[in-house]
Parts: C-alpha cells; structure tokens; sequence
C-alpha cells in the first residue's frame, strides 16, 4: 500500500492546506489549523477539465474545514490537473471541444459519456488506495466517517461508481449537470446511504431529465433533491441545506 | 371593508392563538405573546378536505411563530372547515370520493382540478378581503410584510392564483400535490417573487412532471425545488431551508 508523502503546506485563517502525493495520485487536504483527530473527511471531486484546487470546490472546502471543523480532500482526476494524459484522453478533450465549437449537443454528449466513464474507472480504484493511504495517518484513522462532497457534472460521474463500491462512504452530495448514462444509473441504484441531490434547473449541456432520473434512481430512503435556476456554471446553491454532511457524518 | 372580529383566544408556549370572523370568513392568527408591531404575516393554505386548524398546519404555525415572531394566519377555504357547502361542493366531493375509491385516477384528476378551481375562485377575494382587514388592525398594519406559506396541494392551488395578483405578497412556498391545469400555470408565469417549492417525488394522486412543469413556469428569478421521497402524506421535509420566509420577508 501507498502512504501519504506530503509535499508542501500553507494555511491561512485557520484553515491548514496540505497537498500531498500517494504513489503517483496528486491530492491536497484541508483541515482545521487546530482540528481534531478523526474528524469526518470529506472526499470532493472537481469538474471536467478542472483540477483539485479549482477555485469553487477550493472555497467550498474551506468553508467546510472552518465551518464543521471536518478534513476535505481533492485528487486530480485522470488526465487533469497535474496528472498526464494518454493519447486516448487527448482524443476526448479533442472530441469533446470540436463538438461544442460545432454546437453538436448529441456528439457533445456522446463524447462527455465515454470520457467520464473512462475517468471514472481509473479514479475509483485511485480515491480508495487514497483514502486506504488517509486512514494510516494516526490523526485520520480507520474510525474517521466518509463522506463523499461531490460536486456536479464529473464529480458526481465518479462519485456516483466510487459510493456504489465504497461501503466506507456513509453519505454524499451529488448532482446534475452531465449526460447521464446506464452505468451511472445502475451505479445509483445500488447506493443506500443518504444523498444530497443538486441540479442545475437550465443546464445548458445536460438534459433535464436525466438529472431527476438519476436522482430517482438512488435506493437511498434519505435522499432530497434541491434545484435552482442557471447552468452549471451559473447556479447559486443559496437555500440549500448546509448542514446535510454534519448531520450524517457527526456521531451524536 | 369588513374588519377582524376576534371571538376567541387562548395561549400556549409563549404563542397566542386568535380565532377570528372577518365577514363569514373565519379565521385564525398565531403570533408571539410578546411580539413586536409590524411583524411579517404568513398566509398558510390548507389542504383539500382539511381546515384552517388541520395538525400540520398548526405546528408548521406554532414553529413559525415561535422561531421568527411572525404572524401566521389561516382561514377556512369555502366548503371547507367551518363553512358552508353549496351544492356544487357537495357533488364534487361526492366524485372526488367515488373516483378515489374505484382507483380512477384520471377521474381524480379532472374532478380535483374542477373542485380546487371552484375552491380557488371564491377563496383569492376572502383572501385578500382578510388581508385588507388584517392590515387595518394597529399591531400589523399596512407595512408588514406578507408572504406565502404555502401547503402543498390545494393550499398551492389557491396561493399560486392570489400571488399571481395581490402585489403585497412578496415570497411565498408552495407545493406539488395536485393535477395541476393550465389556468395554474398561467398564474405561476406572472409571479416574480422569491419561490420555495416543495415536491412529494412519489405523490399517489399527482404526476411528478406537472409539479416539475409548475416549478418551471414561476417567471421569480429566485426560486428553489425541494424534492423528497414520500408522498403527500407521508413525506418528511428534512433538510429543506428553514430561512426561506425570514431572508426574504425581515427587512435589513
């Protein structure tokens, strides 16, 4: 098994930000200056074509370090931020600007279904040698609940297949904002722990109704699904419930 | 103008409730024992079948006006509660029962819908008949802020009409729950206030697409879609904003 080799560390109002490499996987943690151990960690994916410190998923994090006191950590998917990309992804990347140049939304979306399916494959195994690494460190442990804080679009394309394989993650926030395919719903249909949905209401790449078919689709019996107007660039999560991860992740 | 005339009151848990007759109109208003002057008002629909005391109502009230100080008021919609029936009523809730037990749900449908318009027809005047009132009074008078509670189902059928053309309301929540017709939807694309909208995802009676279709149509800028499992018996509203009146109802 990898350990965690951390790399560099600064911090600032109370927040330390830690990144750190297991084997190859590039990642950074976010954690009150002054947390305590086992504190709930939360795992956040980033976007397509974004990276682990992005600035939206970096504001959230520190939100959420500062906020409920818990440790949140990003890796670079496959072929993004730091990590290299195969040929094969270049092609994607390539397929998938030449389609939203051309204002194809159905090769867009054809092209964005196969690239985040061969993300996700190669990210699942790579968020749990991660969190394996995470739990070694004496001040995570093996007690530390789970939590999976999504993000919509890709975040939520692998964390959709990570939760469903993934019995340490005992509740997650996910959303719209991608083509979703029968994977991915198959995938929900085998998760249960409590869910967050988000969909963006006017999702400019991703139709509507596949949103609501995947929040449909998760077997969880505590799930909520809260929409608001804009695109995924766009939308403001205002009146959203900022308490769900605490609520389930905080042992009483 | 008809005034409130207060016939009854009792007080509990630091909340006063106040039944009252403006007109034929009967009434109730909850509200702080030490409340202050000008306090927001909330109107709250029941819904089909039920009264202006119904037991989720009340607590929803009770909480409201414990939590925010506001005033909450409801009043019995016709044919409901403690007012009269006309014939009309009485064949409708005749067919609705009927419809209901042979399981024809499109029979349901269509006899819900004729019903909640009739009910919604006579009930925007007594609504705003009892606002006039209310506002004559000097503890809440013209100033106070006036929102929506809301109530899924036949409170959102009234409420959507009344806010649709009663200015002084300025936020409201309203629900899925109910076959919702065109007239509704055309009053939603007139409304530009704030929204919170609350959808039962497994309603027995409603089709989810025509609460989706409601959302939707709201022209308000700011609105948000809250969806649980449950239908609109038993679902549960955990984890849905609680501040949603008071951010958009107490002034800075």
């Amino acid at each position: 098994m990898n350990s965690v080799r951390f790399t560099a560390e600064t911090s600032s109002d109370g927040v330390v930000e830690r990144d750190f490499l297991v084997g190859e996987i590039p990642g950074v943690l976010w954690a009150p200056v002054s947390g305590a151990d086992h504190a709930p960690i939360v795992l956040v994916g980033h976007n397509g074509g974004m990276h682990k410190k992005a600035p939206g998923l970096r504001a959230r994090a520190l939100h959420t370090a500062a906020t409920w006191g818990f440790t949140v950590v990003a890796i670079d998917a496959p072929g993004h931020g730091d990590r290299p990309r195969t040929d094969s992804d270049e092609q994607a990347r390539t397929e998938i600007r030449e389609a939203l140049t051309a204002g194809d939304s159905l090769r867009f979306a054809a092209a964005s279904v196969r690239f985040m399916a061969s993300v996700a494959e190669r990210a699942v195994p790579e968020w749990q040698a991660t969190l394996d690494a995470l739990q070694a460190l004496p001040q995570i442990g093996p007690d530390a609940p789970v939590g999976y804080g999504g993000g919509i679009s890709m975040g939520t394309a692998i964390g959709v297949r990570l939760t469903a394989v993934e019995p340490r993650i005992t509740a997650a926030i996910f959303g719209g904002g991608f083509p979703v395919d029968e994977p991915v719903i198959e995938a929900a249909r085998r998760i249960t722990v409590p869910v967050q949905f988000l969909l963006p209401w006017d999702d400019e790449h991703a139709d509507r109704s596949s949103g609501l078919a995947l929040f449909d689709a998760f077997a969880s019996a505590e799930k909520t699904l809260h929409a608001r107007p804009g695109d995924h660039r766009s939308v403001r999560w205002v009146g959203v419930d900022d308490t769900f991860l605490s609520r389930h992740l905080v042992r009483a």
